[in-house]
């Protein structure tokens, strides 16, 4: 299958400059604050974001040079495939956080609850709607019980 | 900013050889299965997913052929800004959807609650994991009330 190309909307600018450090989880963190900065091009796009309290935003980890089918995440000491976990040394590095819309100025919409790195480009943003998530008959392998310490610790404490 | 390039990881083979007729919503089509193909480059990818009672899969939208800064959702009679909807056409036509993992048969996934038509080029997969969702303050904006019908219906529907 030919490659598929996307075009940046905006970037990221968090407290971040380096992935040392960052909140594992964006809901682990929900005193950090940060923009997007949406790109002018894309303005008239934001038409009533605002009244939406959470976003999902997806975005390219621009800094991961390498992916790896098996990761050892650090809530666990066995290694799981990349698929099975929130690597971000995947064969196709995209990420997606939900977080709190504090409010938009202009094309700037300030959140909180960040887990990005400064810099960071951003591929698209959706409203966050929580009835499309399934709320039962909900397994999570070999996550089970770990997931207390997943939205409290950050990357380089293990 | 450069283009961004990434490569398939598989493909959806679903009940729907076109946009019309498909469920406007994963969550609202339970009884609708598909078969996520895993290319066997990234069958180690799989280990341990099968634990997960349903995975995020993020997928091209590759019948898109246009996007617009504004879309007209079925639920309303106004336009917003296309990052205020799910619209397809976006800049980035890029899908988010949780569906239901049944089992999976080597690098086949089995899956039920489906929105995706056939032959949709996958990107990633992870894991879902409920936590990780705020559930508090939350405000969906222009679709507050409007949910309900969204998660049963269909495209073509209006």
């Amino acid at each position: 299958m030919n490659p598929i190309k996307y075009k940046p909307i905006g970037i990221i600018h968090s407290p971040f400059p380096e992935p040392k450090g960052i909140p594992r989880q964006a809901i682990g963190a929900p005193e950090i604050t940060a923009k997007i900065e949406i790109f002018d091009e894309y303005l008239e796009g934001l038409t009533d974001l605002e009244g939406f309290s959470h976003i999902v935003v997806i975005f390219h980890l621009h800094l991961v040079n390498k992916s790896s089918l098996m990761a050892s995440p650090p809530w666990d000491n066995r290694e799981h495939g990349v698929f099975a976990t929130r690597s971000p040394h995947r064969p196709n590095p995209i990420g997606i956080s939900v977080v709190r819309l504090e409010n938009i100025d202009r094309n700037i919409l300030n959140i909180s609850g960040v887990d990005m790195v400064d810099g960071t480009p951003v591929l698209d943003v959706k409203p966050y709607i929580p009835t499309l998530n399934p709320t039962e008959g909900i397994r999570t392998g070999w996550l089970q019980g770990k997931t207390e310490g997943m939205n409290k610790s950050k990357s380089g404490d293990r």
